[in-house]
């Protein structure tokens, strides 16, 4: 990110809040094919983004807000040179540097909007979000070579949330809810999913959850994709990170390969969810599922993305209602059950990223957003 | 009530507003109708409850939270033994105690809801609204044998106010607005309305007002339904109740009969009006209207509930725009004038109960949601 | 104003955000075709207001609260002597005073509301606001002569803004923007309006800003309305008051005539532009623009009022969008540019009068709603 001089770093209401996500870190702000032709208004960790791609096919992100008289910039216009506000046209570059006054010769020294580190990787667009004005990127942004996998072919959306993104994350490290929120899609018998085996690992940030569960029937968006014989060796394989989730899910015929073979046959289903904080009380979720066609069979591609857009809608419309439900009755004690051990285990991650960031802030003695 | 042991009594913020409602009560909290095979969810006095149908027919209401990740009870589904929550499919029973958790053997003790005795009786739901946790109730649900009485024909609804539950009682017991507002209906000529004579007598906590109309012109309502001869001796009975209202309304040809017989022939409209805060800015109405159709005519009970439903439809129109009024004004002197001695002894009752409550709680030396 | 000695001058909430404006003097509160045979609500500088016709053809304007049970009187009927509750029908005349409590004699000295002064000038409904209840017109509404005079014909309406007032000042103040915001209709090339030159003065509480625009293109609307041989010398001359801008604008025939001349020839278009704050987040603007049809072309007023409406439209998005954007940054230095030399005197004059009124208020000793 880089602050313009004439920016105070964030306003009061958004430092008090910063504190509820790790900063210094990248995280997802679109799907590449977001970017077109017209500016992109999104909010991400409290901060309003306008993203764009100028015409030469670069993407930027600049603060949503012009310093002349506060119009968001993404009610502007692309031009070859940069981003023009859509009120009395002056023009910004990528680094947010105005251009341009119309009519003006002299272009004053805070005539600047702070920008931020956008990178297009894998068709997804990532942004830095760093922890001090002048922090920078430390790393490329996480690869995800699936999307340029020959052997699958993939489609995804964004949704919106009105809930915290640490629900997100509950949700998709805990599929047994597939057995009661997604009966009809992608889940299957409830008993099998609660009863099947959980196995729990982590290593640094990354938790991983994996449930296998041989033979058992195929769900209906499998059955539908993929030629089974019978009954199936099923595999729920999640890789939690403090920015994305992967998930790969998928079933070969009972009995004919290993669980355990990360070259395993049979139907795959990829899923790249990106989850990012909006505000501390809402967040954007952005998804891809990969799938393999199988070479006798017309491509599920298609079918598949139908079926897993409705399952995420299913997916938020239960999640929001739980965070609706946790702000009428506030805080008041829950029970853990055996299936909450992969979340528990993202939410200590989480927690300890925050901390760790208000204690770098402090220590750094220079003023952070990851400090109250 | 039964009161969980792992739910604090209620939040701060419910237990603050607690004392603009008289506890230890049964209130209206459904008509018996709504309960089929899907649990109904709906805030009583504050508090979020859903109420659900076992398959034998027996009612449950339970606090609207699952314990285990707090969605919503009322999103999940009815089972012989209980409700199943829809995200992890825990199993509880019309008590409000974890019958089964998906996938696990053990249940924790702390695996309950809170619950609240809800009882059916002449087709109304009564939920018993305690001041303490161990509160139970101390006599039957109000009987309403009207609703049994096979010389009428009933039917009602639910409506919801966004105005606090006391002005739906100064409306009711002030049928003088019927002129102003419902002319169309049941209203008629505002002069004789007006100018009726008004009796008011109390007797413990039940308000009577009484306004007989003799020698007056029908209203269309009426002329609809019954075979008047020409002009009518109209009576309009409210008594008021602190959980409900009874109004019975009616009229005979001119000069037929005894206003103050309790047998009167004539056409009769009976109301039965459950007003239950929702919260201290709002409220629900639970009204039935029961009549009796006249031998020579069409029936005229689906008319008379179609012109009734209109007839609140405009109550809640004007009494919403009184208290978005009042909420915009603040706090301002009014005037009485002389058809509010009705509403005012309502009041006075309402205020006393309130008075008592906090009294009690405090005597009591037991935590009370009646205690700020 | 007349203020009812039952109601206390204003509620403190109303007090407190009071000093955000301008008092004692006249406001626009609405078009003359605008009351007909209803009641009008209208909040005007945070007062809750009724505003209606009666039959005679008078004005006049009350608080919007009966001062029995607080239903807005804007709810009820108009009657030949004044404006009667929708609820139990109390009737008011036009200075405020209650001429009938229906069904009782004596109508007490506190049955009375507040009324304030209205006039109709020049199809102009004005209001008074008073920064004491005793406050009275030192001087008649402004004259609009343009809406009398035969040369032109007008049309208008009444636009609502989520913004407050003085963004619309500054929005009409600096035509500029017309090249950016309006290309469609009345704006044309950005950089001739962002170069011509610029003229601002001042007399009083009156700003004047003037650009001329010789030999320039005619933008859509002007082609569309006038026969223009070609180029054209083009005018935009803004007359700024605290509670309207004039704006004239026109052109004709490059060469044709002096700009300077205040009978030039000529395609007209001259607006009146009453900005009245609703409250201090948000506005009314009632506008007019009349044209003068050219004798050997359709009459182009119905065109140009709908390419002005649709312009206005444009103005409320890019105002509006603004306004939000200004509250989610909070508090944040701006840049100024050329163009703001006009807006920037404007808001001086009603700054300075916002404080001149608290010092009035101060130094009178009475309550004063200028007051905090």
């Amino acid at each position: 990110m880089t602050e313009c001089t004439s920016s105070p770093r964030a306003s009061a209401q958004v430092q008090a809040q910063a504190q509820a996500f790790p900063l210094d870190r990248w995280y997802v702000a679109g799907l590449a094919w977001e970017l077109e032709d017209r500016p992109l208004a999104r909010t991400l960790l409290d901060r309003p983004v306008v993203m764009f791609r100028l015409p030469d096919g670069s993407v930027a992100a600049l603060e949503d807000r012009c310093c002349h008289r506060e119009l968001p910039l993404s009610c502007g216009t692309i031009e070859p040179r940069g981003l023009r506000c859509g009120y009395h046209g002056l023009l910004f570059d990528s680094g947010g540097q105005c251009l341009e006054i119309p009519g003006q010769q002299r272009i004053p020294a805070k005539a600047c909007v702070s920008s931020f580190e956008l990178r297009e990787s894998d068709q997804i667009l990532w942004i830095w979000m760093g922890a001090h004005p002048d922090s920078r990127p430390t790393e490329p942004p996480p690869a995800y070579p699936v999307h340029g996998d020959p052997r699958y072919r993939f489609g995804g959306d964004v949704v919106h949330y009105d809930a915290p993104y640490q629900l997100i994350h509950d949700n998709l490290l805990d599929l047994s809810h597939l057995g009661y929120v997604h009966l009809k899609t992608i889940g299957g018998n409830a008993g099998i999913h609660m009863n099947a085996e959980l196995q729990v690992t982590q290593e640094g940030d990354t938790v991983k959850v994996v449930r296998w569960m041989p033979d058992s029937e195929p769900p209906p968006t499998y059955a539908a994709a993929w030629p089974f014989a019978g009954r199936i060796d099923r595999w729920q394989e999640v890789e939690f990170h403090p920015s994305h989730v992967c998930i790969w899910t998928g079933a070969m015929d009972a009995g004919s390969g290993r669980l355990d073979d990360a070259q395993r046959h049979g139907f795959h289903m990829r899923g790249f969810h990106g989850v990012t904080p909006e505000t501390a009380d809402s967040a954007h979720y952005f998804w891809t599922i990969a799938t393999n066609p199988h070479p006798q069979r017309p491509d599920p591609t298609q079918l598949v993305i139908e079926q897993t857009a409705a399952t995420f809608e299913e997916d938020r419309l239960v999640i929001e209602a739980q965070y609706r439900n946790q702000q009428r009755f506030g805080a008041r004690p829950v029970i853990d059950i055996h299936v909450d051990v992969g979340p528990n285990r993202a939410r200590r991650v989480i927690r300890r990223l925050c901390e760790a960031g208000i204690q770098a802030g402090a220590q750094a003695g220079t003023p952070s957003m990851a400090r109250a």
